[in-house]
C-alpha cells in the first residue's frame, strides 16, 4: 500500500496519531474522506483506513481491485466491517476517531450505528492539528511545489496583451499551470469554499467586491454561482492586476501572489505595495517557533496604522480577520494567523502570509508568500521578485 | 433578491417544496449548501435559505453585505435564528427539513441544537427529487451550456499536434472551454467525487485503468491525489482518445462525450462505436414519458449483448453499473439509468446517455449527449457530429 521508501514517512504520521489516541484514551481512528486518505496513505481510494490505537494500520477497499499487501481487506460496504475485525482478530473499537466536521450527518451516523462506540471524538479536529507538522516528504512536496508555482509566475507576463479582460489573462495562466504540471483539483476546508485554479483582481471596483467565501480578498467572479474573483474587467492602464494562483502542482499546495500593473499605478498603490513588502520583511525576521501566530497578526496590523492604510487592509468594503494561513493538502490549514489565535509557531509548520490592500481608483496590492518554519526561524519557499511587475 | 424577471421561475420550486412539506407534515425546511442555495435563490452566500410550509422564504445571510429586499436578515450566527424568527413573528419549526447527506455531522447538530425540532428529515433527498424536474429558466440555461459546449467540441480538432499527451491535449481543450464561457467549478454530489473540468482517456492501458470514483470510466490520472482520467499517454497511431470534458458554461450543466483518433483504428473499435450510436438512436426512439429508467438501461444492455461486447461495455477491468444519470447543478443528479432503478422518465427530466466501451488495444469509444425529455420523447442537447472523429 504505502512504496518502500515512504514508509518511515507515513510511520511518523500513524505513530503521532498513536501517541494522541494514547493519551486521550481512544481506541481507533476511521477514515474515509480525501484528504485524510491521502494524509495517511498517500492515496485517494473508495473505503476506510483504520488505525488502532497500537500496532499497524488497516485499509479497507471497495474499489479499484488489484492492490494487494499486508493488512489490505476488501469490502462491499462498511456494514460488513465487524465481521472483517473478527477475522483478522482486531479489537473492536469502544472509543472511536471519527471526521465529525467532514463526514456528511447521514454518513457519520451510519458509521456510528455499525460501530456503536462508547466514545466518539473528532478525526477532523485531531488529523488539522497533525496536519500543521509537515514531515520530511511533505516539505520535499510543498518545495517542489514551490518551484514550479515561481516558474509558473515568470511566464504570466507573456500572457498579456493589450485589451484583453482578467478573465482571458486568468485562462492563459491556467493554461501555464497545467503546462508546468498543475495537478488541477484544488482542495479547500470548509463548507461551500469553492475556488478554481485561484483568483485574479484587476482593477478597483472588482478589487473591492465582497465575496461570501473566507478568503483574504473578493471580487464578483464571471456568475452569482462562484461569486470569487475575475469578473470579466478589462485591464486598463492604471489598474493593479493581483494575482493569487495557487500552486497545486503537488498535492501538497503553495500560496503565491504577485501584484502586476497595466502602466503606471497611482503612488498611493505603490506605497502601499512597500508596506506589504515590508510586513513579509518583518515577519521573516521576527518569525520562528515559540512566537504566537496572533504576534505575527498584531506586527502586520502595527506596521499598517502606522502606515494609515488600516482602512484598505485585506479588504476595504468587507475586511478579512486574518493575515495568513497554513496551508498542506488544503489551501486554508492551520495555524490562522489572526489577532485572537492562542497558536504558536513550531518548526516543520508552512504558512501563507498575505499582507494585502484595495487602493481606491487602482485595486488590490501586495504580495504573499509560502514559508517554511524551520528550527530558529523562516524559509521563504516561493522565491520571485516582489515589487510590482508591469505588463 | 430574486431579480423580478425569474421571481415566477424561483416561486415554482418554493411552491413544489411547499407541496412536499404540507404532504409530509413538514414546518420548514432550512437550507445552507452551495447547490441548494443556487436551487432555491440563484446565488451562492455564507448563511441559510429558510422556506416554512406556507407563505414566502426567508433568507438570512452573514456576508456579504449589501443586498436589500423583503425577508432578508442578517446574522452574525446560526444562534441568532431563534430570536430572529420571534422578531419576524415566523414559528419555529417543529419538524424541519436539514440537508443530512451535505452538511457535516457537525453543522447538523449544531442546527438542530438551535431548533430543536421533534422531527427531522432530509432536505438533501427531497431537493435531489425535486431538482430532477427542471423549470422553464433552468432548461433554458442548460440549453445555452449545451450550445457552448457543442461549439467547444467544435474547437477540438484544432487542438491536437502529433507526439503531444492526452494531458497536453487537455490542457488545451480547457483553455478553449474556459474561453467560451466555462465557469471552472465542476460540481458534483457524493463524498470524494472528484474531477476537473472533465476527462480524456486515451489508449487502451488508461482507458482500462480503474478509479475508485463512480464515474462511467476510470483512467489512472496524474496522480494518486486525483486517480481519474489522462495520465500522460502519448497520443500514437491506432489509439482512440475519448473526450468528456463536461460543459459548465452556465451553473447547469450538459456532459458530451465524442471519441477522436489518432490516424484509424482497428476495425473492433468502429464497430462498437457504432453500438453506441444505435444505443442513442433506440433510446431516442423509445424514451418518452413514463417509461422506466431500468428498461432504458436493459435496451442498451440488449443491444450491447447481441453485439457481444457486454465484456468491454461501461469498462473492462472495473465496469460501471450505470449508461446514464441526471444532470443539473451536479453532474451527477438523478435519475440514474441502471438495471435496478425505480425511477419513470417525466417531462422535463435532463438526463446525459453514456454507453461506451473499452476495446483491446484501442482504448475508449462510443458517444455521451444530454437529452431534454419532452412531452412526447426527448430532444438531442448535446448536437454535435457523433462518428469517431480522426484528428
Amino acid at each position: 500500500m504505502i512504496p518502500p521508501e515512504l514508509k518511515k514517512d507515513y510511520s511518523l504520521k500513524w505513530e503521532r496519531m498513536q501517541e494522541f489516541m494514547q493519551k486521550e484514551c481512544i481506541d481507533g481512528c476511521l477514515l474515509t474522506i480525501d484528504v485524510n486518505l491521502l494524509y495517511t496513505t498517500g492515496k485517494i481510494y473508495d473505503g476506510y483506513f483504520y488505525l488502532p490505537q497500537q500496532g499497524e494500520p488497516w485499509f479497507f477497499i471497495r474499489k479499484p481491485n488489484g492492490w494487494s499487501g499486508e493488512h489490505i481487506v476488501y469490502i462491499r460496504k462498511p456494514e460488513q466491517l465487524p465481521e472483517v475485525f473478527t477475522a483478522n482478530r482486531l479489537e473492536m473499537p469502544e472509543s472511536l476517531l471519527l471526521e465529525a466536521d467532514e463526514l456528511s450527518y447521514n454518513e457519520y451516523v451510519r458509521l456510528t450505528n455499525i460501530f456503536n462506540p462508547g466514545k466518539k471524538e473528532n478525526a477532523t479536529a485531531m488529523l488539522r492539528r497533525m496536519r500543521e507538522i509537515k514531515t520530511p516528504y511533505e516539505i520535499a512536496q510543498i518545495r517542489k511545489c514551490a518551484r514550479l508555482h515561481s516558474k509558473t509566475y515568470s511566464e504570466i507576463k507573456g500572457c498579456f496583451r493589450s485589451g484583453m479582460t482578467d478573465i482571458e489573462l486568468q485562462y492563459e495562466i491556467e493554461r501555464i499551470m497545467r503546462k508546468n504540471g498543475s495537478l488541477g483539483v484544488f482542495r479547500t476546508f470548509g463548507k461551500n469554499m469553492e475556488i478554481f485554479m485561484g483568483s485574479i483582481l484587476a482593477g478597483a471596483e472588482n478589487g473591492a467586491a465582497p465575496s461570501p467565501f473566507d478568503f483574504a480578498l473578493g471580487g464578483k467572479g464571471l456568475d452569482a454561482s462562484i461569486p470569487l474573483g475575475a469578473n470579466g474587467t478589462v485591464l486598463k492602464p492604471g489598474m493593479s492586476v493581483m494575482i493569487d494562483m495557487a500552486g497545486n502542482f503537488t498535492p501538497y499546495m503553495t500560496d503565491m501572489t504577485r501584484t502586476f500593473s497595466v502602466g503606471k499605478l497611482a503612488e498611493p498603490a505603490y506605497r502601499a505595495h512597500q508596506v506589504s513588502i515590508e510586513i513579509h520583511q518583518t515577519v521573516m525576521n521576527i518569525a520562528k517557533p515559540g512566537i504566537s501566530c496572533a504576534e505575527l497578526y498584531n506586527i502586520a496590523a502595527e506596521i499598517v496604522e502606522r502606515n494609515n492604510l488600516s482602512a484598505y487592509f485585506m479588504g476595504s468594503k468587507q475586511q478579512a480577520k486574518f493575515v495568513g494561513h497554513g496551508i498542506g493538502l488544503q489551501i486554508n490549514e492551520l495555524p490562522v494567523l489572526t489577532p485572537r489565535s492562542k497558536e504558536v509557531l513550531q518548526p516543520d509548520m508552512v504558512f501563507a502570509l498575505e499582507p494585502k490592500f484595495v487602493i481606491p481608483d487602482t485595486g488590490a496590492v501586495g504580495i504573499e508568500n509560502s514559508y517554511l518554519v524551520t528550527g530558529n526561524g523562516v524559509e521563504k519557499l516561493t522565491v520571485f521578485p516582489e515589487e510590482i511587475i508591469e505588463f
